[in-house]
């Protein structure tokens, strides 16, 4: 029995490439994207992508090399996805909120041989471009338009060295910026040869995307995905979602958000329609979602904030299936949501997993549950995916055993499975950091639940241990959350002589308050509702809460302010209640 | 770029065991198994096959070994998927309507070490395993009971030894028969270890399943399929035909037959519900559907026939998927079904390749099709799945080059992708026929229309080259299926010295014949309608045609009857029209 092995016939490498060709066969004549007025059959797109792809192979680009794509959700990004790897290349999707210091620094750290730069971005790139040492090579440079006529049907095709005068107001600067672009997108594409044979991987386990990642906490690091685990991902995530065929998809989640949550893929897989937008804003989305017959859509819970805060009451016409991630939906954004015919489901995942790896699977007999106590149950993370993910796990900080499943004990979330990235480029420090005795190490700390499902309850280095105890900073701001006056709040720990740590609060207030309450006001608020060892010692205002361009709040910042501020006096003696012996803060005592 | 590897954290083998304990989890409290009065929760099938697991590691059963299984759908053959497996063992699913002769090879040949028999097939078992050579080790046996009573809550367990009265009539022998048990089923069960970690496989090609095929034109073979691909497959055929969570699958597809298409793992994994039962007709199916609320099912065409020839006119109440294989859905049958409320999907595959590798993706504009054209168009085996087929093609015989996307030249289908089998087990000769230059041959013989859809035409030997002409027996069939006094027909080759070949038709009428047609009233009947190389020259009346244990019409029995009837006499020299020269018939021109 153990003679056989892997053969000829069905060890092609897995690659989610695969999807592509199959879909301009089978839904050929079905919509694959639309962006604007533009759209494409899935025929058309596939035979895009091959002249893309034959075209970079034919300047040069191939097996090893990275290339770069700076613009928003359209046509060329999706396409990118595919024709870039087709060359053999893979492809780095850039964040279009970074400054030009932190993407010329990713330019530089990926090497990248080409960059995709729309036209908006174009002054951002020429000063990330300036900021590159002498003899260090540039990027290859293709132009991006929005023109809905593809540049070969024009008679002055944009060729090397273009002059352009930005018309938009996308950044500050209103200069003329001249780069050398060796052409455009549609140029390239016009250029190409359909019939291209595209450069299959040699191993399934080769590089399909770079994505480097916020750095909300630390530098930036390149994260590596391979063709099997996308192409896994991809499948796992319509299967998960029960995403049917023909499905129409908006995309409001940034691509470059580790890859669209692999459904560039994906949505292919199932002969879907991509439905694209440079503006996200409540208008235009709903316009696009009744216009276009838009079924699913992948949302941060801010956009879910912003479609259901619009003053728009007229329900949809058709269910929109939501899956939403990033933070868990508040409840009352959830109802509202629900109200409105949103069909809402919550994942977890981050860079490092391509996409969701555990989602809260959503049970019938919680369909009789209260508003409230459906909302309580949604927030929960849930439970590892089908496929992607093979096994989950919350574990002990300092013995790396699992954590009971009581809802009470936390831990860190462990992940292993097809999910899991190649590692960091260029950076084997920080991957055998994050991957080691064969899981990924999250640094999110969650509970299970009696019924297995996950709860995130802070980041790893959120844990504020005051007297002994772990308490969850995202609890503290959940509850100041609640109180009227509170527009953003964000609470960490502040060094304590006697306590250790305690909880301190930064609290934006809300606009036009016909009266602020004080420092103390919202002590006591925490303390009518929280346990005592949870309730902010500290409260400070601030007009505004320092946040990385993907709108995470830096609490390391905080930390830093917090730790300044040094200890808080020690408590006076009272008869009662009296305060715990002081206990020693020791590393090991941590969970 | 390229010194990333896989690591620890990403490398687990891809396995459809996982889903299993997830459905646990997720699908905890939902009904995962019914067979008559008794169902089970996904968190108690988990359990139980972990216990079954343990129990079958505790008897030495691990790596290596083949475990197999005979008996029909029900709890026990469903759990089996996952515990035998579990063990570290392969599952050999037998198929019920083998001979004692054959099942006592299939047994030796696979080195059984453990047999699960259910109470129905033991005489069937005493008779096969009398057929054992002396110093032949013999399976260690295990009797399935569909006893609702689980036997640990009996007071006397059935142990070794028993004496067993058959009561059903499943087989014609109605002798005592005596069987050395170790145990029953549930016996296992109760004594098994629910907290037992199962036994993962070292490589994702690890051998999961044997599978003998029906053996029409040979001598029977095992097919070994591995965990990889049975995951992708299970996957693959999820997305395909787009199965929700918590679907209700009812099983009229024997599990025996290539894995019932790799559902067993499939419903786990969107935490479905299986329906199973031993009796499969109309009303007993009808009654199913009904009271679990069945939302999808494999059928054979035969089982879509008996459905709609029932004599039921009340549509169901609810639509109810149906993926139907091995041949292409009648257009009479198909209009019945959709009026009904049947939703019928057709796909192609093979106990090769784990289940369906082709599936005819239905195009939205082919509703407004008139229905004769919407079976026309759902009578072709389609294109290939996204996931688990990376390439199909069809390709000349002789020189194996793609043939033209024209719906008339003919090729065979090959196919490669994770779907494709390790090989034949003990047989690498039978294997390197099938899998060579990179793809499995499947020996069927199709077209590729101009919209890139395949359709069969016949299998590989079926071919009839009169004249020098191609023509496929399977369109002469269809044909004379249309003359309203057909029961059954199989249209072979039989040589001619003039011709090469010429079609022989095998007849058998329908009884209750006013009048029955003479041979060359069926000749005459075809000649208005075929072209004129694809008549048949010779039509054999017969009252039952040779068919296999799987209801396959076994041809070569056929061919070998035409083979000895020789040829034709020489047609008589006519001045008009003048046959064409006889053509020279060599291997090379078959194609």
């Amino acid at each position: 029995m153990d003679q056989l092995k892997p053969n000829s016939a069905n060890s092609s490498p897995l690659t989610p490439l695969t999807f592509l060709d199959r879909a301009g066969i089978t839904y050929g004549d079905s919509t694959s994207v639309i962006y604007g007025r533009k759209s494409y059959t899935w025929t058309q797109t596939n035979r895009r992508c091959l002249q893309l792809a034959s075209s970079l192979s034919s300047i040069g680009i191939g097996r090893g090399h990275v290339v770069s794509v700076l613009s928003s959700n359209n046509l060329a990004t999706y396409e990118l996805h595919f024709a870039v790897p087709m060359s053999g290349a893979t492809l780095n999707n850039l964040n279009l909120r970074l400054d030009h210091r932190t993407l010329s620094l990713l330019l530089r750290h990926s090497e990248s041989k080409l960059l995709f730069v729309h036209t908006l971005s174009q002054s951002l790139i020429h000063k990330a471009l300036s900021l590159f040492p002498p003899n260090t090579p540039l990027p290859k440079l293709v132009l991006i338009t929005d023109d809905t006529v593809a540049s070969h049907q024009m008679k002055t095709p944009l060729t090397n060295h273009v002059t352009v005068t930005e018309t938009e107001t996308e950044t500050e600067a209103k200069t003329v910026t001249t780069l050398d672009f060796i052409d455009t997108y549609e140029g390239l594409i016009a250029k190409g040869d359909p019939t291209f044979k595209w450069v299959k991987p040699n191993s399934e386990w080769d590089p399909i995307t770079l994505n480097y990642t916020s750095g909300t906490t630390s530098s930036p690091k390149g994260v590596v995905h391979c063709h099997r685990g996308t192409f896994i991902m991809a499948l796992d995530t319509l299967v998960d979602w029960c995403v049917p065929k023909n499905a129409v998809y908006l995309w409001t989640l940034p691509m470059f958000h580790s890859n669209g949550w692999s459904f560039p893929w994906g949505i292919a897989a199932v002969g879907g329609t991509n439905v694209c937008s440079r503006k996200i804003d409540a208008p235009t989305i709903y316009r696009l979602i009744e216009s276009h017959g838009v079924t699913h859509m992948c949302a941060a819970p801010v956009v879910l904030n912003m479609l259901t805060s619009f003053g728009r009451t007229e329900p949809l016409r058709k269910q929109v299936h939501v899956l939403t991630g990033g933070s868990p939906p508040p409840a009352g954004i959830l109802k509202r949501a629900e109200r409105m015919g949103f069909v809402v489901s919550h994942g977890y995942g981050m860079t490092e997993t391509c996409g969701v790896v555990l989602s809260c699977a959503w049970k019938r007999e919680w369909d009789l549950f209260s508003a409230a106590e459906r909302a309580r149950m949604k927030a929960r993370q849930g439970v590892r995916t089908a496929a992607a993910t093979a096994e989950v796990d919350v574990v002990d900080l300092k013995w790396g055993v699992s954590v009971k499943r009581d809802g009470l004990t936390q831990g860190e979330i462990v992940v292993r499975g097809a999910c899991v990235m190649l590692g960091y480029f260029k950076d084997e420090e920080a991957t055998s950091k994050c991957i080691k005795n064969g899981w990924l190490h999250t640094g999110d700390v969650a509970v299970v639940h009696e019924d297995g499902y996950i709860e995130i309850k802070d980041r790893l280095k959120d844990v504020i241990i005051s007297g002994g105890e772990n308490l969850s900073s995202v609890e503290v701001e959940a509850m100041l959350y609640t109180h009227p006056a509170v527009s953003d709040v964000a609470v960490v720990a502040r060094p304590d002589e006697f306590w250790g740590e305690t909880p301190c609060a930064f609290v934006k207030l809300k606009g036009r308050l016909e009266r602020r309450p004080s420092e103390e006001e919202m002590v006591e608020f925490c303390r009518e509702r929280l346990p005592h060892f949870m309730v902010p010692k500290t409260v400070v205002f601030r007009d505004e809460l320092p946040r990385t361009s993907t709108g995470k709040v830096q609490k390391y910042v905080l930390r830093m302010v917090a730790r300044a501020m040094g200890s808080l006096p020690l408590p006076l003696p009272s008869p009662s209640p009296s305060p715990p012996p002081p206990p020693i803060i020791t590393p090991s005592s941590r969970m």
